[in-house]
């Protein structure tokens, strides 16, 4: 078996002995069905990766990581409900399958879970690893209040767009890679240079949603083409569009993406028209494909030999690649 | 000055130093509401009590303290939201004064910034210390579904309620206690001793809300006399009442209560006159002094000089002497 997927089965056997069979099951079995709703586990597993390149013992870094997907599963439960999001990854979301009360609640006492199994952790490590998971708990809910402004405004800088994102998803990545170069007792440098990798690959990868979004195949991307456009998402490509100099354009720009004036085919196609106009797809593969190679090169910069870097280039790689 | 007075000026120069001046002010500035808006300071004065009773110094349970504090906080702010209460401590409520959004996510952060509080503590306890506040979190979310479940249900029996405000209330009371034990190094005993004493007195506390409700002065007591009739609530006056044999009497009491057929004052007044047949009123006293006498009792098992528990006894004395 492959490294990658012992990691996995690790993660996946963690989860799997959480026990979630208690009372009351109202909020029990809202939280197994936010655990057990599936997703790619990302964040343990470069958790894993991370303490194992620097030559840690994974099993030491299990409860930080599962800590870490734990957290990640509540920030969506509560998101759905802010967001008023029916469904996820297919299925009902929780304050619609239940209610509202529901949905805060066990997402709630999903958050506390995390820092229940995050101690655990050894003891050594512990300050630190309760001070990143608050930290970035913390820093998310900035980046979910940032981006709910971004809702009621046009004025959406290429830099606002980079500070939200970074805080509502790349320190979460970051931070999961930084807590495992911790355990693993990396120096401090090489906790920086990771959580620079984790930072920058995060930002690349939520550009490349956006990118997604729009100019993916509906089949492989597994969601509707258009649907950021169509929720008036303050996307990389919206952002782009704006720093237009031509007035006339600009202004038929916001009204296209703002206002509900058109069938959804028919504002699609003109946000599109007009992103082609103003080479918005290019400019942003290149913003995505620049935040990738500084991503490399904090991997790069780490001085460990270059066959223990082998996991993390093959899963960055991977991220980077889903097809367009 | 005295040793409480000492205690109360600590907590409040700490919470007076959190920074609640950062971006963005959408999400900060309802916690610094949240915190600002006042309240006993109870939670955060039993870890510093119960700390110095055991000859730790205050100094060094200040940030457990003060974790349970913002805690605290965190569960009014969620709990808000889900029962729809338009005002605490006579002041709007934060969703009712931004948005719901807003309510759930400065929620979120505070739960956050309780750890990251938290997380200073000294690494010897720190173990101990995030599993006791993540635990604590967990056992209040199940409280409140239990409550939440109340709602809507007409069977409450003594045992349901009392597990009920056990895990709602009683258990953040222990635990706030049982953490300043910790932090001084007290025994295992007598970190249990005085959890047993906090979960009695905050079991006897919570009956005792009940009673005021409705036996209450409506100018001492600062609330409206009779709400929770009004608002159908499971107090443990309602639960007395249930067990009757009386199949008649009983079932007049559940239509008096459940049912909204007649007039606020006509309503309160038919479910007292009950509550008066039924002899309520000194079953409630009676489990209420049950409770505290066994939370003195916790108090005297505990194998220190009995000058060292002054301050302990005369909080619990206050906090039960509030007048009828």
């Amino acid at each position: 078996m492959k490294k990658i997927e012992i990691f996995q089965r690790q993660i996946k056997d963690y989860l799997e002995d959480l026990d979630f069979e208690k009372s009351p099951p109202e909020l029990y079995q809202p939280m197994k069905y936010a655990i057990t709703m599936g997703g790619k586990r990302l964040r343990p597993l470069l958790t894993l990766i991370a303490c194992d390149m620097f030559g840690g013992k994974t099993e030491k870094a299990l409860h930080a990581a599962v800590a870490f997907e734990i957290f990640h599963n509540f920030t969506l439960v509560h998101d759905d409900i802010m967001d008023k999001a029916p469904l996820r990854r297919g299925k009902e979301t929780i304050y619609q399958k239940w209610n509202q009360n529901i949905g805060i609640l066990s997402g709630d006492a999903l958050l506390a879970m995390a820092f229940d199994v995050l101690s655990h952790s050894s003891r050594q490590h512990l300050t630190k690893l309760v001070g990143i998971l608050s930290k970035v708990a913390i820093e998310v809910c900035e980046g979910q209040q940032l981006d709910i402004n971004f809702e009621t405004s046009d004025q959406v800088s290429i830099s606002d767009y980079i500070n939200m994102i970074k805080l509502k998803t790349a320190v979460l990545t970051a931070n999961a890679l930084k807590a495992g170069a911790i355990i693993a007792g990396a120096t401090d440098t090489d906790c920086n240079l990771i959580y620079d990798f984790g930072i920058n690959l995060g930002i690349a990868f939520q550009i490349k949603d956006d990118l997604l979004d729009v100019y993916g195949s509906e089949q492989k991307f597994g969601k509707k083409i258009g649907g950021d456009i169509l929720a008036h998402k303050k996307t990389i490509l919206f952002v782009l569009a704006c720093e237009t100099d031509d007035g006339v354009l600009k202004k038929d720009f916001l009204n296209s993406y703002l206002l509900n004036n058109k069938t959804d085919t028919e504002r699609i196609k003109k946000v599109v028209n007009i992103f082609d106009i103003l080479t918005v797809k290019s400019r942003a593969e290149k913003m995505m494909d620049d935040y990738y190679k500084q991503a490399i090169r904090s991997i790069n910069k780490i001085k460990i030999k270059a066959t223990s870097k082998t996991e993390l280039h093959s899963i960055a790689k991977e991220l980077m690649s889903r097809e367009f």
